[in-house]
């Protein structure tokens, strides 16, 4: 991480949330103030910060000072959490000396327990002090919870004017923790770009990456995106430079995304499922989704199954018409499964293929539909299981 | 198994369609023509014995004389499925001496290897020899797959006029099985039913039991249910014998649904879900759907853990909008979750209740909605991951 945009600096400290002593609060400070856009929870059970957040934008007409964040509680579903969550946010603007509504808050870790907000009060005097351009990865481990490493992606983008950097982390995957309320992804760039710009260009590239993630398909009360651009570098992107811009921010999101994935609870392997000819991208989508998360097929994988009956099942089960005698299915590029029966191929050629940590699975429907859309998932091991039914023992 | 309808014979054969030597064909006649009822998968593959089966009652109006069964093998999305599905009708009906219309056919098993119809064609004088009223769970037994046990519930119904029986059996659950393709239920009652009522009484029986249960939200492409009503009691339900009838089949359907769920892949526990005080019924059945599907929700009932944070998170994730707030969650009895947040409650002491075979949960939204549902649900172990993911070793 050399190249992290102009303008923006990071601290981490221990400030006793989580049990274990580790990194669990982030601060992230933007030296001009920055223009912002977020993306939140489509739960209905929000967390406090979330809802915080969300307000501060709107009443900063999309401007951020600066992002809080802790990791080991989700100050969600307690009835301290909108008092903690203000408190957090009154104490940074204080330590930053700048109006609230420009610090935006988020949080991860337990749901249903009061997090004590002096513990983050009393720790903000020490993340102030050590504010550092190159706390960027302090910051990316503080904000995980059991994810086994942190998760950074970045980007230079050669505009017709010069170098704008871009630099994002991320932690957890879905609603994999026990307990743990859980995505979280801050992203950063010193390009010059105007809050609505920014609130386009974020849906966009959320819609092409976290949104296109499945570890176990249940969602939390806390995942939150924030995309923060500061101007420091004095460029601003149009035209040519602007798709420049957002094919980067694609490729950050994406590369954070499948971090998530790689990373899911109890998983191996990776899989990339790529949907094509549905009569939509939308439908194409559906089918790619319905497929990701079929315990069946993510079962299949740690099994290294070609078991191509479960994915067609799978697809059909997705509410999506489509003509199963019209579908083809490659694993791996081995057909396993021509206009929706069985291909001609060896099981274990193609099963040893499906040992590797990345596999390919490609849907396709034959005929004009021109829909496509591609989806990221894992296997689904005992390990998962495990983590999840015992972590009280 | 005493008081079996009337006028219904039932026989099973190995006839080595799968590699066990245990019983894998079932037919089961009705002396007199019966009329017929049926609910098939909605998933958009669909096996051959679904098709023809569909095509047959369109074309009889509505009537049935024999049901032909196989396990092992789903005859489903291979190049002979329609052919082996119509030889096997044509056979049936032959041995039977009636058109091939009243024959409906079923299969379970493995998707997409080739069924070879002359085990089914040559086993059938054998099963024509051994027809009895008793042999009702000899079919139980031959139509199951890797169910540890025949399911199989009965009901005598007393109406103004004498008695009406009433006897079903069932097998799998979703699609829980290695490559099994899987729900099945038929349903024999002797009172005097015509197909259009009984087709609107099979509707809304199903409704109330095998659409309200998940063992891992997989659905495959030869669910089928069939309810027969041969009229050989003489007795018609009219007004509220109609109504005890009704009673008595949701009831039969309601305990053959659970058994399903009780025998559910590496499932050791059952969860009965209400929702309460949503605004129509049908957003509490989604509700409680969501909550059944939700792997953090059944792999915390694996580990016997009051994990009231992941059900409104569940729920949350839903769709159907409601202010957490105003949730109350009780698990056997004891409120764990009050006005969305953490109730009193000691966790050891209610842990200990979800160590039991059964388990109820009540998911109660406060305020005016009448909307109500029960669901029902397994937990997630480690053995669902076993089976499912190393069949191929």
């Amino acid at each position: 991480m050399t190249n992290l945009p102009l303008g923006f600096r990071f601290s981490a400290v221990y400030a006793g949330i989580r049990k274990k002593p580790e990194l669990d609060l982030a601060l992230m400070v933007s030296e001009p103030e920055a223009q912002a856009a977020a993306m939140f929870t489509q739960n209905q059970v929000r967390a406090a910060p979330v809802a915080l957040s969300e307000q501060h934008l709107r009443r900063s007409g999309g401007k951020c000072r600066a992002v809080i964040v802790n990791a080991g509680n989700a100050n969600c579903a307690t009835p301290t959490m909108r008092k903690v969550a203000r408190a957090t946010a009154r104490a940074t603007a204080k330590l930053l000396r700048t109006p609230v509504n420009r610090i935006l808050v988020a949080s991860t870790g337990v749901i249903g327990e009061p997090l004590d907000e002096n513990r983050i009060v009393g720790a903000l005097p020490n993340l102030g002090k050590h504010l550092a351009r190159a706390g960027f990865e302090d910051a990316a481990r503080a904000i995980m919870t059991t994810d086994t490493r942190p998760k950074m992606a970045h980007a230079e983008v050669a505009t017709s004017k010069g170098i704008v950097r871009l630099a994002g982390m991320t932690k957890g995957a879905g609603m994999i923790q026990p307990k743990m309320a859980t995505m979280l992804a801050f992203l950063f760039t010193d390009a010059v770009i105007e809050a609505k710009t920014l609130r386009a260009m974020l849906r966009k590239a959320v819609a092409g990456s976290f949104n296109r993630i499945s570890v176990d398909s249940d969602t939390s009360p806390n995942d939150t995106v924030f995309l923060l651009a500061n101007g420091t570098s004095g460029i601003s992107v149009f035209g040519p430079d602007r798709r420049a811009f957002e094919e980067a921010l694609g490729r950050v999101t994406r590369e954070l995304a499948v971090a998530i994935v790689r990373d899911g609870e109890g998983s191996r392997k990776l899989l990339t499922i790529d949907v094509e000819g549905g009569p939509t991208d939308q439908a194409a989508l559906r089918l790619a989704r319905a497929i990701a998360n079929s315990p069946l097929v993510k079962t299949a994988l740690a099994g290294a199954d070609p078991n191509w009956g479960r994915i067609l099942s799978s697809a059909g089960a997705s509410g999506v018409p489509f003509d199963p005698s019209k579908v083809d299915v490659y694993l791996n590029g081995h057909m396993v499964c021509r206009a929706g029966i069985r291909a001609d191929f060896e099981e274990a050629e193609v099963g040893a293929t499906m040992e590797k940590e990345e596999s390919v699975l490609r849907f396709h429907i034959r005929g004009r539909g021109l829909g496509k859309a591609r989806f990221w998932t894992c296997d689904m091991t005992e390990d998962y299981i495990r983590i999840n039914a015992e972590y009280r023992t």
